[in-house]
């Protein structure tokens, strides 16, 4: 009873409340996703544990979980994969700099996966090799919105915007050491991007660039 | 010769180069000006005093400076005020959380102006008086993005979020003292908002919030 | 005898010292507890671990632990659950954000159990969801101070004070990752509320929130 | 038309709506105050320059400026000085460390004033010179709240609370240099105190300090 | 190879180089011990985990190892525990705020220990508990010199020079939480001390607090 | 008698010593020049105001200001300006983002003809528009050294050195505004580069960026 | 009567209250200076403006301003210049790194002529001019105490350190730019040096570590 | 598939893509090692743990580990170790301030190895030991380049500079405590350094160091 689930949101905002696992036993997390089944909502948990996982888990019929993006789908029936777009019209690119970046472009793609949007996924084109994102722009191009996923000094998307004209929603990781802080080198930079078309949000925030873009795609 | 003005930006990114005119002499964003209206580009200068708007002026025909805004657009011909939408379905809400705001939203419709999309402004419904961004829901849920302007915590994008399916752009201000940080605190506050919807731009960025949320809406 | 015990607190602050647990061994603990227990004094020990907790209760008749809360509480005497108030005129209400801020919740509602003051309890009603809040404001508006909790970009206190004429205290929490640096986004934007009657204490500090809502209603 | 006064703040939080005066122009200042007398609520400006008190002093019968507190207030009759209570029992006591912190606890004497509260002042009793604030005790311990104003290390809050059970409210001010970082330092060092009853607000905060614990008094 | 050890240091500066511990394997610490004994020098290892001070002392026949201080000292002869001064005029005191301070209280005075220069003693005596301070007052005005260690908030050195006319080397610690920032609200708070005759060392260095204090008392 | 030159420094370091103009009186700069000038010397003074640059300059007979670069050169012979190189194999590239970083860059050219090395000067080729890069490429690999300046989010030096094999010294300038900190974001992410071959100098630091160049030349 | 000035200091610290002149106006100064001269104390004010000093020196008999150090001293008898040391065995050494540091020394020398302690000054002996410092060693090898200034990356203490065998107070300064972000980093560079005998105090604070320097010397 | 490796780098930049092993599993850096043995390019990894540099081991038939530098080295032939140069004219020096500092000069080390780049290595000479800086500087003479370690305050790059005519990398590492802040307070303390030749790379950034010296030397 610590949990008092917004039911409201999928009618108020399009989706329902996506379940932020970090710091939540299984116990709760299972309270919540049987209050949401319960009203015809998918869950997807995000940040969650293995082993969290893995129990909630057990207690559901069609569960998804991807141990790489640390998600958790649950619905009361089965649960495809991620809509891998290769000939709509209409879906968000993701886009990462470099192969560390992976677990956070998984994130999103889970998430437009629960938002029922396609997608299609770029890895590993960052600036230090320019010729890889070269090759990829003219794909990049049929894009509605794209999430671009860079640590360290996180110049991708302000390469990317420099090529584009959808809108680019930024996603700073943690990936380097040292003066990278733990990712907020990484967001400051994006914030100050020299091209106009990035907006940010939080570092390693896979769900919310996925959110945003799934938003821009649907309106 | 020592700018070298991006004209293909236009036919890449659907929009040319927004002129920051923060340091620049007159004389710089003349001949920058004059090379973009060669190409048949209309200009918009942003963050100029109003010392080098007049200067600027009185070099062109067609001018439309607002020094609230500190932006000066200019055209080879006639430039109309920002279409202010209230018919429209496809348009903008600008937001602002208190009267201090202002001038950045005046940014941001200054931009949208110059995009050509129809804009609607909302002014001081911040969170102190919550009444008052209640009764603007209604009409808020009909624009297809928002940007979202707010100083001290920054905390009307996360409220305004959630309300409403459409993507927010938020643009933290400068707007307060002390533990605002010149701003930090209202941007780190957006950046890790509750609400999904929500992406941010950097502080006092009016033009890159408008210029996001444009897109957004051209998409 | 590396602890000077502040047994005079009680008589010159109202309340005796309580016992900061984190970095204490349980002996130095248990000596402390003694003192006050000599000097006819209740104990609090907060941030203590489940282990440390475990042992010092081994050596005292009366104990309550929360591990939720991390607390212990020791006396010479059975020790009743805090007060949970439906009908008293004078309390302290204590609001969480999120469900993951509980814990900083429950050791706020113990230090209030030790204090002796009736407190209701409201969980999970950040923003995000507002129509919670709203349900709530009535009952809220009952309290003589208020304890508002939240993590992430610590928007409710602001909102809670559009609402509210008694005083509010302000508790950031670490709960959020990447731009929320470790509670610290909360803290500075609950400083920078735009809403007047807030008062902020340290990150994750339920204990001082409470003790200062106390007093707040012993006035 | 940009400003729209939450003119039901007095019902709702118990005070109206006190008029940030920074950054805002004197015509915006007095539609503000036009609108709140209109409805019977006095005005209270803060953070106001003296040119801008001058200008907007012009237009209105009943003002009181105070230019070291940077504050004005204007009323529809004759405004009175701030009680200062040598006899009543409930009052609050507003405490300065340093003599250059006394324009800060000017604006929240002018602040108590507002709200019709008495008030007790003492000023330049830090912790350097400790015999100063020994001598105060026994009258500080009569009050009902404290607004206690220091800079550098703001080590004051924590010592009177070594002395006393009522609240208190820490206001940091900006005054020193160096490490003191713009008083972040004093305002670090207010929050992680030592002792239990004190909370804090903003840098410079007299208005907040002095309406919290003016909200403490009226429970 | 990897080390060369500055024999001349004693020559030099009037005592050896002691040894940081933090990051050396046992076989490079005992390589480093060897070649001070062989020069006549005592050893002081600090910051060493209990294990490495195991192993190190395995190999050594006189050793004085304090595990709550993490040092080891090691000579060619018996080691004298720190000398506890009760009447020499000459000592430096060593005195904490907290008994959660005590482990860099400790090393202070096996510093002082390894230099054969007089300590006294002062544990817990914060400004949380006024009288504690007071009554140690006479006593501490003997002192030639003070190491004043403290965290939270890191008021004790100020309010003591208040008191006092010898040089005080105030020593922060990491003790406390949140605004704390791992005791870099401590170190801020010290260095901006309205008392004139409070100098600073890194934060938990008890060793340089008390290096400095001895080289005072040396002059 | 306060300035002690450092006339040995051409002789250990190859060049002599820069005067740092910032917050010294145009007295203590001649007393300098004087005595670099007597030892056959020639100065170079950097970040000179034009007021003490002007009356500098009276006092000799051979000067060069720039004033957008805020040097100062004197000699006692004629001072040519820096070879601007067009077929030289040997040559450092000064290579900037944005028209606005072009005051640095001049700092940078000045300080190469200070040593006599020949420059190629590329600027406003940042990556917004990336075309303009890809077309400087070609001539950029036939430099020695690059010196990359570029403020905001610095991404250049990044992806000039995906396609140089020359080591490149980056440039952070405080050109921006709100989450570019002064400078600090930009001289981060080129910190935290995710190309091999670029270290870095200070924020503005045009003369440090150059003087490194120029070494590596010199080798 | 908003100063309540510490006339007691004298007699427990050795000193009476030095008067911190940023902030303060010249009518407040005048009247602490009254009270203090009443009393047979010396005054010294401290980071004075020249005007605020000017129009304070009209109103007493003895005075020396000295305006590079922005101090002023005034006593009811003729004052004499600081004691420059040539022959007396205990003195204090006030070293610089560059010229631009000068005036914190000036502040650093008045402070110890103020309290009447000799002195002996070495400027501009940084650590980019190695011989200058090895130069002067021997004699500053008899100085008690040193007090040693620096700015940008502040490394001369630890230089200095390595060599001498007296306490050693640093004193960080903000000349610099860009990284040196206005003296915090030749701070935290000071608190973090890895010679023993340093102990710091606040940014420009030559008062600070003169006072130190001379409590040493005198004890 | 999630790495898409830049086989062209080597052509481009002179030498192939390190790759950077933290946070990739075992079976992604084989993948990346086989596809540039497969193009006849040496690989090393960096930053990798003991595990997965045994695990990765197993599937290479001439592997070079350095637990103590984090690297492992894989080729199609025998590897030799890096050259000690003892005689050649043309080799990169390598500078350690302490004992503790040893990892990062190893990978700095292992780094020129793969470049076949001649070194020379020095240990442990930091400031606060003077004579072993001297001793070395007529041999540190000798070297193209220089690649100078150093934790804590990071001053033994500005020393070494005031001797040296050759380039200076400066590699700040994360050795220390509390106010060093895990190597930032190095990292700016070399940036802000008064001497002119150091440029800067990451903290704890051995192999960047390494690789910009490396290519200096290649000029
Ligand atoms: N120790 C290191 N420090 C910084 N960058 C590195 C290091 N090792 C490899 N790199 C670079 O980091 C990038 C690796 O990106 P990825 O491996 O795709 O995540 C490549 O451009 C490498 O050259
Ligand atoms: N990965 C995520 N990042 C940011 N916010 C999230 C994430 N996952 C869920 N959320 C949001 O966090 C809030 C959860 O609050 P609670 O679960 O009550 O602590 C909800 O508003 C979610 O929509
Ligand atoms: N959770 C808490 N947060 C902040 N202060 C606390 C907490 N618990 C106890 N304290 C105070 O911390 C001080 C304890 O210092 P010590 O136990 O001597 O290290 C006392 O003044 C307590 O009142
Ligand atoms: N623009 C600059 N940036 C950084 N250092 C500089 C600059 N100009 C001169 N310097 C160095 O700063 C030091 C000047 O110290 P001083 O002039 O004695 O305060 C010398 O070592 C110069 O080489
Ligand atoms: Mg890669
Ligand atoms: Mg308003
Ligand atoms: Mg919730
Ligand atoms: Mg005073
Ligand atoms: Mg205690
Ligand atoms: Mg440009
Ligand atoms: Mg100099
Ligand atoms: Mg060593």
């Amino acid at each position: 009873d610590n949990a008092v689930v917004d039911l409201g949101r999928q009618a108020r905002c399009g989706f329902g409340e996506a379940i932020y696992g970090e710091g939540k036993s299984a116990d709760l997390i299972i309270q919540i996703v049987r209050a949401q089944l319960d009203q015809g909502q998918q869950s997807l948990v995000t940040r969650i544990t293995d082993e969290v996982a893995e129990e909630v888990s057990r207690h559901f019929d069609h569960c998804r979980a991807n141990p790489l993006a640390k998600t958790l789908r649950i619905a009361t029936q089965e649960i495809d994969p991620p809509i891998d777009d290769q000939s709509h019209r209409v879906h968000v690119a993701v886009v990462t700099a470099g192969s560390t970046d992976q677990g956070i472009a998984e994130e999103a793609i889970e998430t437009l996966g629960w938002m029922g949007i396609p997608v299609r996924s770029y890895s590993d084109i960052g600036v230090a090799g320019p010729q890889r994102l070269v090759a990829a722009v003219p794909r990049l191009r049929e894009a509605s919105a794209l999430v671009v996923v860079a640590g360290m000094e996180g110049a991708l998307p302000s390469v990317v915007a420099g090529h584009i004209s959808a809108p680019i929603i930024a996603v700073p990781t943690s990936v380097g050491y040292g003066a990278n802080l733990g990712g907020v080198t990484a967001l400051l930079g994006m914030l100050t991007s020299c091209a106009a078309g990035v907006a940010v949000v939080n570092i390693d925030a896979g769900f919310k660039g996925a959110y945003m873009a799934g938003l821009v795609v649907r309106q």
